[in-house]
């Protein structure tokens, strides 16, 4: 607002609200209003949440995920299978496989993909708690589930590099045409990825 | 989340975000996730914006606005134009006027519109309020600037109504054209009111 209309804390939390992913400046005025409005019914509880989430959230030690215990919920889930671990970029990719499937495994999250234009070495990222985790033994199989990017396909082969002779089956994501795509809105990469990976009808 | 990924703390921070305008059960996900990610630096600043928005936000007794004072800034400013009082429905509204001109009037929000059909009466808006500032006898205009819904029109006679004999000049927002609005594209009944208020070139 270019006058004050408003205490510094109102202007403040409008400020603070248009840094949330999915809001900008206007949506973020609109939902400041809705939360004073209910300040009882949302505001407060959001406010405490939110407080919670900061004293509670950590990386899990194992995994990277995200969760108020270390190790998270994922890793002390007794009924998942020890044997496989899902590789992913991000917490929001563990979170979208957990959404879409049924499958009981372990994760490891990498927490970005190697990038030298960025400066992002693979020390940045936790491939060395990945190789010690399947050091242990236990893990027969690795599915690379990293974006279908320069980057992440970069990632996943310094990954089954390091991986090497170890002894555990390295698996990746199948390219094909998405559930509900129309072929000929999909690219040529994905169309020729989906016609080599053909399988029986 | 279908099965149980994260501690319990965060799926009630997704749930809460989800209940913010403009954000949905996918962007409230999103949200979180970036807000935990960003703790020191978005998360903590929110939570503590939030719980002081609910410690110190309150309704202005003279003019229904929201502020951390009461009376409100917009009443107190020494620099605004005691004669002429905006009427609105809602804060939004003001917001929304004090953005777009450079007018230094003050306001008074009504709280919502007159509806016999969800039982919203006159006493349940801020009429009686409007009706002793404008008794106090410096307020020269009341400019209604209510939407141009029934609803609102409605609520706008009536207040002409309980004004009426008090010596205050009663108008309200012109009709017409939105600047930059194609004349194809509007309804009929803007495009009557535009032709019937239109002005020497």
């Amino acid at each position: 607002m270019s006058k004050r209309i408003a205490g510094p804390e109102i202007e403040r939390l409008i400020q603070l609200l248009a840094k949330v992913p999915g809001l900008g400046p206007r949506s973020a005025r609109r939902a400041a209003l809705h939360l004073i409005k209910k300040k009882e019914q949302l505001l407060a509880p959001l406010a405490l949440a939110m407080g919670e989430a900061v004293d509670k959230v950590r990386v899990c030690s194992t995994c990277g995920n995200v969760d108020t215990s270390d190790p998270c919920m994922v890793c002390t889930d007794p009924r998942r299978d020890e044997t496989t671990i899902i590789v992913v970029e991000d917490v929001s990719d563990l979170w979208a496989l957990e959404r879409a499937t049924a499958l009981n495994t372990r994760y490891h999250v990498l927490g970005g993909t190697l990038s030298p234009l960025d400066g992002i070495r693979p020390e940045d990222l936790n491939i060395a708690s990945l190789v010690s985790r399947v050091a242990e033994g236990s893990v027969v199989e690795i599915i690379l589930a990293v974006n279908a990017t320069v980057e992440g396909q970069t990632t996943a082969h310094y990954i089954t590099d390091q991986l090497d002779g170890m002894g555990v089956k390295i698996t990746r994501l199948a390219h094909g045409v998405p559930v509900g795509g129309e072929l000929d809105y999909l690219d040529d990469g994905t169309l020729a990825a989906a016609l080599r990976s053909r399988t029986a009808f």
